[in-house]
């Protein structure tokens, strides 16, 4: 049994098929790749990688399980020893192996037109993680791993024949992952908050492990579909459910947004164009690269944006949009940008557009269980969360220089 | 006013000096300096740099600096403005601005034999540095912060002629910098515990600052010089300051003398010796010299050592000693060495000496006022801190193929 | 300087006033006063009383003050012996002293039909308190502190005359012991966490401080009142704002409206109108009750409501309708009510009505500042607040023989 | 499944033998009996009751029993339903229900010259928890937690008959309960720790769960006896356990023994005797003492010593002597101790002992268990640990008037 410290879940034990997936070169090629990008630029505790990330994720999916597992009638096994929980937890682990370096900066540079998900699919495949399998796995083998991560999908990664999987219990596996409440997000919002130094991130995440279910839909309910599983939680939890949705939209709109940070990793995007990198559809020619490999080459660069982001003197804020636009107004933005670009060229502006959903809870597929046994949807049960606006706003960046003029003309058109 | 948040102490505010020595380049490169060298290989949360702890550092100056003022009937000016309490604010942001790449594991390799000290001096007198005072340092000049971080000592760096400091001031200043209650340990003993996951480096530190207070000696006492000022603590500190003293001393034996950072810091050395690194003495040529320099270099280079650290495939021990050698012991095992050495070939043996004090309070340094007004020595007022052992510790590790039967030989020669 | 550990604020420290005002007989007496009355029958750990929120209150009125003094161009005097900052200091360990016991169980006991409001005017001007003021107040009388109490309303309790207060300063010291943002909510949400050991009402207290500021009203500006100063944030703050008002929201809904403390502060109130207690109106015999006196009497009781609090066996729930009822609902639930007593007895049910706005920003009366420096109300400035639905339940408790009768008469009438 | 919500470790789930004993009337009296007598007239924040300390034992008992279930190769049977593990939990939260109100300050006024632990054994043999035994117990019945509770000791209350308990499974169960690495000073640590708001009780609890293991002894290894079992640590575990160890010495140093709350109890012991309450040795009656009952008396009486707890006027110090007093220093304090009484009258006098061993590793009752199998003890393996000194202080409070006087003489002749 490995025995790993880690600064928000205390001590996280891996068995020998974990310890073998840890030392494997895809999860410790992301001791290199940071977490958040470039935001420690910013915030400079944020200087953690994903491999700490990926350890936290397995911790909780371990616990996520057994929590189902103790409410689930027999359905996923109890025990340290179930498939379905050895499953989960590789997944968990893994999930993140395909990422670029700076990762989201970067998803649209692989070759071949694959992204992160496909990259970590052949990572899996691979000889490296599939011998770890075959040598330690037991009755796991690593397909049922890539098919949970991939969402239970068997078209995409037959992890189990869907004729296997009548009571759905491979899509509420692979909701642990990969889900409105999955191990991903509760993981990050804790590890990065207390990384950053801030408190938004931070929901009551005992309360939430306390409360959660699965939950099987009946044809009497339109809420949930017949036969099928999903995770839940108790009415009860609501409330516990909430802070985590408030504490992903803070974490957003103060951490993940954050005004510096954006210009950052445009200009290092700008670069990574400029620059002519690919990142490799072999997944072997792929390890090769992460943080490390990009930071050296862009120090030699003398690129402006590879400066800009090695000096930190990044083109000024020239105008930013409200944090809620509607769709209308979205859409009259995008329009502004062509004219934007033809009249003051594209090289002396960034334009950064930060969107994101609070939740999805919109298409049911969240259930809470009332105490009388009915269910309805987390979006029913929520007023409030009904309520939270997406987050869709436009900032655009511009060279010095040019920043007062550019910023005159976006106010003119904008408010025209 | 610079606003920036920190997982340790809160926000951090800087005024405008402060805020351009941030955004120096010789301070910027501490970001790329990973605090605690390869620890992070075991303790994964540990990828933090020195660029937050020099933050921290800073931070917790001016926090030491108000709690001896407050207590010092004048001799030290109060308020944020104080020509004095900047400079250990900046002594602070700037005391670790020459360390090498991996730090410890690198001393010797500077060029003409300098040291890392020795480089903060030139880093500090250098045109970015001494530029920034120039325009935004008022009556403070780098001199008088390289003459803090030089321990108040005019001699090796001017700060103030010695004519002007007859009281000690200056001296007292330096303690907040270095000294057995200094600003670095207070700072990095809590910072390496939270990112490390530990406890072991808690402390309380608002009833630490709140017992401190600046001690004159007296000619009647000779625990203490007379006419000099030191940082002490009142009788009622003497227990948070013991907790301190803890603190340290299990850092050392759980974290920093851990036993596998301690082999993959071996070979790291051996194999910078091997490729002929060598750390300029030149500041402008060192500030091209980071963690990410010296990373991307050793991936590339197929010798034995720079391999152990990538993959993390170290020697494994053969023999440790126990972790409190007597003096004699400790000769004792330095003579086994070069016979270790002439046996098994230096090249399949990784010898690591691991010693710490826990304290250095016997030079009577650190004086304790009792309630009736008098002082003693922290040694004499507190029985525990008195017995403290010493850490000393040696360990061997051996290429793996050999290991057994270097075990073997040590075990033989240290019981005969 | 007196100084005391406090487990949520570290370290208070009051000066001789203060310390006089702490070992006064009114503040003395709070000990004895749990802050959340019954609830730690369902919360082990609130055991917690008045004493340690008012020094917590006082402690946060002085970092409060100092956060708007920094921004208000002098209209606040900045430094400890600011006669401002020691009024709002006063004035927050002075604001709960007239509580009854079990303070909001309790309320209309009061003889002279007084609430505890005027009882604690009564007691601020009583001879203890206002002659610790004559010897130790210097320029700071009680009339002032008890006018801040009191809203800054010079009618209610002339703290100044308002020819004195044209700026509205008054008005602003006083926003801080009871408004929108003060520090009543700020301590007790914290510190009822902590002892309930809850998360709910945890947020960023120190990014709070940072973007407090002090706003004037401007003619041009609709939301506020022109030459009237009030406490608002800047737009920084917007975020760590709703996230207080998030807090105060979860912490009602999840421990104050508990269902269970509530049956048994029902049972309490029937069983002290029963038992024919009465508040003096004179403080001198006002300060004879507290939580003691009434517990040893009721234990002496064989009332039944005595007996359903001291064993715990309080009348099982046998209807609550939704947490967020509408107006028309509430007329509706209030209409069934006096049905219901003519039915099954007033003695043989309890009914609660857990109503609670989640904050009162509709009135204009916080405003944000803007970073071009305009101003805008909070509501304005924030979707999801304008969003957030009031709390407003009731609950039937019944006899347990009566239970399930009753259970299924107010469903019927109620979905009739 | 009742929840609990616990400040200290989070949530606490009983099964239904703990939830009625938790309802059971020995158990609910712990909520009117401080667990730090009048310590919160210093620390406003030790107002928690001995009965959150019952839960938080029981809470340990569980992952203690599972820690070393883990790695008692069979000894112990794991699993939540195991007998051993509900009786261990059972012992933990009955541990305390036999304290006397204001518990340490009264211990000599029970009837018939019991103490307290007889009375705990009383109470569990009394109908009312016999009884929820009877009913809820299954194979556990009070005796064997009674006998755990003792010590294992089957002549002290015969848990099972020790032809039964050839392996010394019950003593090792019993150490769980009281002995060097109890979940008594384990929870009171932490838990009077977070409610004083200080530091000193903090130690690394999951790291010392992980190290804890059960050691049998051997006949060849004289530091234990053949075939018993003991609870120890691994090596790796020393430090942790040294931290617990002077987390409870800083505990008694800085908060159990403070100066003034010494005072107030020895004023309490003073008033208690005079008044001449007696606890009954009755468990029935024992049931209506508790600290609200004795409060309203003391509140009522005029005397000396009852006015000086109620309105903290206590007698001021007068001397203390030095906080490790050797044996030989120790006796001399005592022969003072009759002189002062006749010279100055006992009444004009309150004389303090506080006295503790840092531990009782002496007798070799914790063992290591080194890395190659073999074991040694504590104070073997922990130099520091073996020089810790004894905390043994005598402290001389005065009637004010006299307290000048009274130091002189003491100084005296204690200088003498």
């Amino acid at each position: 049994m490995l025995t790993i410290r880690d600064p928000v879940h205390g001590f996280v034990r891996a068995d020998a098929l974990e310890a073998a997936l840890i030392n494997s070169r895809p999860v410790q090629r992301l001791r290199f790749i940071r977490q958040l990008g470039l935001t420690y630029m910013v915030y400079p505790g944020a200087e953690h990688s994903r491999f700490s990330h990926a350890l936290g994720a397995m911790e909780l999916a371990g616990r996520v399980y057994d929590a189902l597992a103790a409410k689930s009638d027999g359905v996923l096994p109890q025990g340290p020893g179930a498939v379905e929980r050895r499953a989960v937890r590789a997944a968990a682990l893994l999930h993140d192996i395909g990422h670029a370096p700076f990762s989201h900066s970067a998803e649209e540079l692989f070759d071949e037109g694959i992204d992160h998900e496909e990259m970590t699919r052949r990572l899996i495949a691979h000889e490296e993680i599939a011998g770890i399998f075959d040598r330690l796995g037991g009755p796991l083998d690593e397909r049922r791993v890539a098919g949970l991560i991939a969402g239970g999908n068997p078209e995409q990664a037959p992890g189990r024949a869907s004729a296997d999987d009548e009571r759905g219990v491979e899509r509420l596996l692979a909701q642990i992952i990969s889900g409105e409440l999955d191990v991903d997000k509760m993981d990050y919002l804790l590890r990065d908050s207390l990384f950053c130094g801030v408190r938004y991130g931070s929901y009551d995440l005992d309360r939430l492990l306390d409360t959660m279910l699965p939950i099987e839909g009946s044809p009497s309910d339109r809420s949930s579909s017949p036969g099928r599983w999903g995770i839940g939680v108790d009415e009860g939890g609501v409330h516990a459910l909430e802070a985590l949705v408030l504490a992903r939209y803070y974490m957003f709109t103060q951490v993940y947004f954050n005004v510096v940070s954006k210009a950052l990793e445009l200009h290092l995007s700008r670069w990574l164009v400029a620059a002519g990198w690919r990142w490799p559809s072999d997944p072997e020619s792929f390890l090769d690269h992460d943080d490390v490999t990009v930071t050296s080459r862009m120090r030699a660069s003398d690129n402006l944006h590879a400066r800009a982001v090695t000096t930190r003197e990044h083109f000024p804020l020239a105008f930013e949009t409200d944090e809620h636009l509607s769709a209308r107004q979205r859409a009259a933005f995008e329009e502004l940008l062509p004219r934007l670009d033809e009249r003051f060229g594209r090289e002396n502006l960034l334009e950064s557009h930060s969107a994101k959903d609070p939740h999805r809870f919109g298409q049911g597929n969240l259930l809470v269980r009332r105490a009388d046994g009915t269910t309805t949807t987390m979006e029913r049960a929520s007023h409030f969360i009904r309520h939270l606006q997406r987050i869709d706003r436009y900032r655009v960046y511009a060279r010095p220089e040019m920043r007062d003029e550019i910023e005159e003309a976006v106010r003119a058109w904008w408010n025209a």
